[in-house]
């Protein structure tokens, strides 16, 4: 079976300009997906009425159609007058719909003191809408609308995310909706995480298990230096998914440290927390990131007790004890300070598991023996201890996001 | 003069299924509007070709064609060969590029320990062009890609942010890249930030100050708790600007902080190093947020010293010196802590100003006194001290995030 295709269509200048990040074409695709629906393409156009039109026309090739913004009550918000004209239809003034929004427009002129003659064309705008299009009420004063072209549902909703997504629940209950939702099945979704293996590699264990298809569907993806697996599985799948599974993980399994969602950083507390340790950090070059991370999740206070953030020398010395000596001997960046500082923190901050990161973020500071990139762990616990390092490539931002996630794999893997 | 019109092409799986935010078509957006160009759609497709073939196909139309992703090793990357078949041309292995990507590759062979013969193929892949297309060398493995197609500029660049980024200065001085900018004229930008006022009283600034047009362009942006306004000025319309920027900003200048592009925590450093002042913090909720930011700006080392993440009271207790009473009298969220933690940084680091941050995150801890939001902060230096308390609507992540923002502005206030 294939799930019908949906087009998301998002209509702002400000989101084609690139000022703000567009949140609605990522809901919707997000909703089409749980929903057993396939999105094909998110539009994003501004207020130029040719290129809005353009995405309207491709968009109402599809199944289904999503689309937000312009419904505002000026001039320049033009997209029921051009949804109504793609789809051949007249447009005409909801009389209900005209009297909803009528009386949020003459509270919302009271409170401002203004006359509301001043509102009442755009209101009526707002209330017009093509011939035979469903209202689904208000959010604000801009409404929600569904129109069944024949071959393609239309959904229009307002721009404000939260307006949109206070009217999503109603789309989904009118029939037009529920009629394209009737043909289709939810699907189930499995994931697999994996680091310290690169994307061809992943791609090429697909392509040696038989690859995708056949109602199994897998996405490959690196995302934060580690490599997540998405396998969707169409209901009927599942023995095939099984077995495409567990042939795709075979090779690579050394490097599988997730089989659900959750983040590095939650699977180390948990892990901590399971055993019953407490965990710290001290960090040079990562300047906070890992302790960052490690208290980005709710709860972690049972776990992470706190970090040290020593970027000059001086503050290794007199916060975590590395000894002044192993500094001038071997250099901040190095095995033996790694050691001492991983050391030095379990001991100030009395926690039972303790990582350390210290190296050369760059730009400046790198030299032949020590360059830009070089970057020195070392976790330790009551487990035992593992030093680690690293030549990373890449830019100063990379190079620290980089070294705070292999800190959480370091400690993942001393646990 | 009507400026060139740019469509900008986004592939990713991920990207269509909302599964992960796009950044690269709002990269591409504001680069182009920067340069004079115009930006008037970003579509965001799957692997689908067919979809991206029909992207490509509208996006070939404009006169420049920004397009990001698709560019792996593997068989479902068919961003080349699409752009290849829509601009009707052949597709060729570029030696010199080929050589490029395998040194690479052979490198992390050699680091994973795997024959290269595994990576060939795909080497071989990603150094085939379209015929007359300039490479841009490689960021990763995936090269950047120049073609003039004579009625448009194709521009595709690798899908991860980081690489996209690094590449595109060499995509603009790229002859046929060259050649567009020439025709159009940069129009002059202006910036103002403000932190501490909301963007609907800018707005409001903004429409009693006459509006823009004419020329003038202004963006009103709310971005990192932050407002930015972004004056966008046509040759020819300085005066007018100049005007509109006076009366704008008048009402509102106390809540001004910056007239160029430098983040808060570039200012904080100027501020110290100008002064000559070492810097260091005392974080709580925040969990090394402070400390990450601070150490974000390349250079930071010169001024910021260390920071402590005190999230235990213990640690608050052992390594910043709150006094155990004074939590228990007033727990560790209260001004008291609050200054208590920034003088017992300012001591245990030995830095000349340091910034404390402790509050309740959330979800959980909260109480009817002391309620999920409510953050207490300090900054202390030679010129005296200033504490200040928000109670913040939100979840988490937005907490933490504004506490930090607020912890920068607090130094900046200081200083």
């Amino acid at each position: 079976m294939t799930r019908p295709s949906v087009a998301i269509v998002v209509t702002g200048s400000e989101l084609v300009r690139g000022e703000r990040t567009d949140l609605n074409g990522p809901f919707f695709a997000q909703e089409a997906l749980r929903l057993g629906l396939q999105p094909a393409r998110i539009t994003i156009v501004g207020d130029d009425p040719g290129d809005l039109e353009a995405a309207l026309r491709e968009g109402l090739e599809r199944e289904v159609c999503l689309v937000s913004g312009g419904l505002g009550p000026t001039h320049d918000d033009r997209t029921i007058e051009l949804v109504a004209r793609v789809a051949g239809r007249p447009l005409v003034v909801d009389a209900g719909l005209e009297l909803e929004i009528e009386a949020v427009s003459r509270r919302f002129a009271e409170r401002m003191r203004r006359d509301y003659a001043d509102f009442s064309a755009g209101v009526r705008k707002q209330a017009t809408l093509p011939a035979g299009a469903l209202s689904l009420g208000i959010a604000g004063t801009a409404p929600g609308v569904v129109l069944a072209t024949g071959s393609c549902v239309v959904v229009v909703l307002p721009g404000p995310p939260r307006e949109l997504q206070e009217l999503w629940p109603r789309a989904l209950v009118a029939p037009p909706v529920q009629e394209v939702l009737a043909r289709t099945t939810r699907p189930g979704r499995r994931v697999a995480r994996l680091y310290g293996v690169s994307e061809s590699l992943v791609a090429k264990s697909l392509a040696d298990a038989g690859g995708d298809g056949d109602g199994v569907e897998v996405t490959i993806c690196a995302r934060d230096f580690e490599i997540h697996v998405d396998i969707v599985v169409e209901p009927g799948a599942e023995a095939r998914a099984d077995a495409l599974e567990a042939a795709l993980l075979e090779p690579i399994s050394t490097f599988l440290f997730g089989r659900d969602e959750r983040s590095i950083e939650e699977l180390v507390l948990d892990a901590c927390r399971t055993r019953g340790l407490t965990l710290g950090s001290a960090e040079s070059c990562t300047g906070g990131l890992v302790a960052k991370r490690l208290t980005d999740a709710a709860g972690s206070s049972d776990v992470f007790r706190g970090g040290i953030v020593a970027y000059a020398n001086e503050v290794k010395q007199g916060l975590l004890g590395v000894p002044g000596p192993l500094l001038e001997e071997h250099g901040a960046v190095s095995p033996e300070v790694a050691s001492a500082m991983a050391h030095g923190a379990r001991e100030r901050l009395e926690v039972d598991v303790a990582i350390s990161v210290t190296g050369v973020a760059g730009p400046g500071g790198g030299t032949p023996a020590k360059p830009v990139g070089l970057v020195h762990l070392h976790a330790v616990g009551p487990m035992g201890e593992i030093p680690f390092h690293m030549e990373l490539p890449g830019g100063r931002d990379v190079i620290r996001a980089r070294s705070a996630v292999a800190a959480l794999h370091l400690l993942r893997r001393l646990l």
